[in-house]
């Protein structure tokens, strides 16, 4: 990967590469033909949407370690379906009872709960079909098998189920800082943490580039809550593609309720030089562009 | 496996240590510790509680083909997971709004809809995260990567969810005996078809025993399915600990509803049958003799 990279023109122009591969590669595995309705829930859940922000940690950081593409692609399907099915479970009545969600109406407004419940399981099974392709010479067995276990435990009851838990019971309630983070660092870090440790595990790398890649997911993956807190605030339902103010409105803690604006914009900048200094650390070079233009985006995202 | 396991006496023996080592790798392997009530949500919808049938046939296949046992005992604790996690949202009221289930109040009757719901995701991806486990000899990568594929095409949507879409869809409709064979083998006989195919990967088996194998697992995964139908209509609730009627209740096609209750038992014999001449052309001899009395159990249970 050339140092041109880091020019933002580089960046989107390989960003648009990658999200056309990773929207045919959603059309052709999300299958229209699973019986009774079931697979059109589920696309409606993971397609056409999206800012697919996982797949693209992934591929560049299989690019930043010169990794095996194919692998990655596998794996950025699998982490955006783990995080699309999240979604439709988190929309529901019972959850946050959302009815809008990337400019659309929900699922379970569109098919109804007992679908968008179905639609959501059956998405987490195939993200792990999807890493355990039958024969595929470019994804050998103990790296589906290391796939699978990243994936699992990132979106399991000590990642981001663990955090939509603590999320749950926190509505409310007064938190402090720590378990606020805590909270994000499971809801919504651990699968972007795992987006890139995937794609590092998609090739070599030394133990130093795997700690500090590591270092870097972690740091992004709270900025962008982080940022997403400040969003719900400053945006409007539009930009956002999704309801607006709803954290104040359920009264959740947010990194803006417990900080103030100022310094939950000061923290998402600190976070952002974390990752940079952690990119540094991984003597990766200009390898790791992408990664790093990714964690300009994240912080400076609008929506 | 010697044939006198083939006697009742022996194989109840053989079921009993079967039983501790499946329920004491639950004990451990299902977290407490998860954040928020998540992991005593998990444990409540998990422990101390069901048949266990599909790691028994897990560890019933392993035995026939002298297969790893370590591997076996977590792929039958991962099978029962995500069982276990289909009933937790089966249960849930946009679904059959079921409020009692193994003679106890449902999950989310005692811990609330969004914690079931969370405790159900949580458990399905705890599955892969058991049959992935980072350094176990036992469980080479290979056959980890093996077992979550077998396991994930099972509970998906060709599986398990697209099953639960058509019985979703069918409530109140006549369905004629091939829709209603197409919607119970997926929705119940994938997985319980998948719990022999898991044991027999954990050891080595000839292309004729794997097709036979399979052909046994798709007969008592249909067979579950008409005696459940079946007890449905004969058996009390305090019985089946579960609330009985209720396929008719909920205007829900069935085998009895389909064939009436003697050609419904007819049709469970003649499934019995066909499992005992697939293990017969399987050729493994008294190593499937406990498969073998599986085969009658599932058919001649009483809950």
């Amino acid at each position: 990967m050339s140092a041109a990279l880091l020019q933002a023109d580089g960046f989107d122009a390989w960003a648009r590469r990658q999200l056309a591969d990773v929207e045919t590669a959603l059309e052709t595995w999300v299958p229209l033909s699973a019986p009774a309705g079931l697979g059109e829930a589920m696309r409606y859940g993971v397609l056409d949407g999206g800012k697919r922000l996982r797949p693209l940690l992934v591929l560049a950081a299989c690019e930043a370690v010169a990794g095996e593409r194919a692998a990655a692609l596998r794996a950025g399907v699998a982490v955006e379906l783990i995080h699309a099915y999240s979604l439709v479970h988190d929309d529901m009545p019972c959850m946050d009872n959302d009815v809008l969600r990337r400019g659309k109406p929900t699922v379970h407004v569109k098919y109804g709960e007992a679908q968008a419940m179905l639609a959501g399981d059956a998405m987490q099974a195939l993200a792990f079909e999807v890493l355990t392709p039958d024969s595929e010479p470019a994804v050998p067995p103990a790296l589906q098998a290391r796939l699978c276990s990243l994936l699992a435990r990132s979106a399991g009851h000590a990642g981001m189920a663990g955090g939509q838990a603590i999320d749950l019971a926190s509505i409310g309630r007064a938190l402090d800082e720590d378990t606020l983070r805590d909270m994000h660092r499971r809801k919504t870090g651990a699968l972007l943490q795992a987006s890139v440790q995937m794609g590092a595990a998609c090739g070599a790398c030394t133990p130093q580039a795997w700690a500090a890649l590591n270092d870097y997911g972690a740091a992004i993956g709270l900025a962008f809550q982080v940022v997403d807190d400040i969003l719900d605030v400053t945006q409007a339902s539009e930009t956002l593609g999704k309801t607006a103010g709803k954290d104040q409105d359920h009264n959740k803690p947010t990194y803006v309720s417990l900080l103030g604006l100022p310094a939950a914009r000061q923290h998402a900048e600190a976070l952002r030089l974390q990752a940079h200094a952690a990119l540094a650390r991984s003597e990766l070079g200009a390898a790791a562009g992408l990664l790093a233009v990714l964690a300009d985006k994240v912080v400076e995202r609008e929506h």
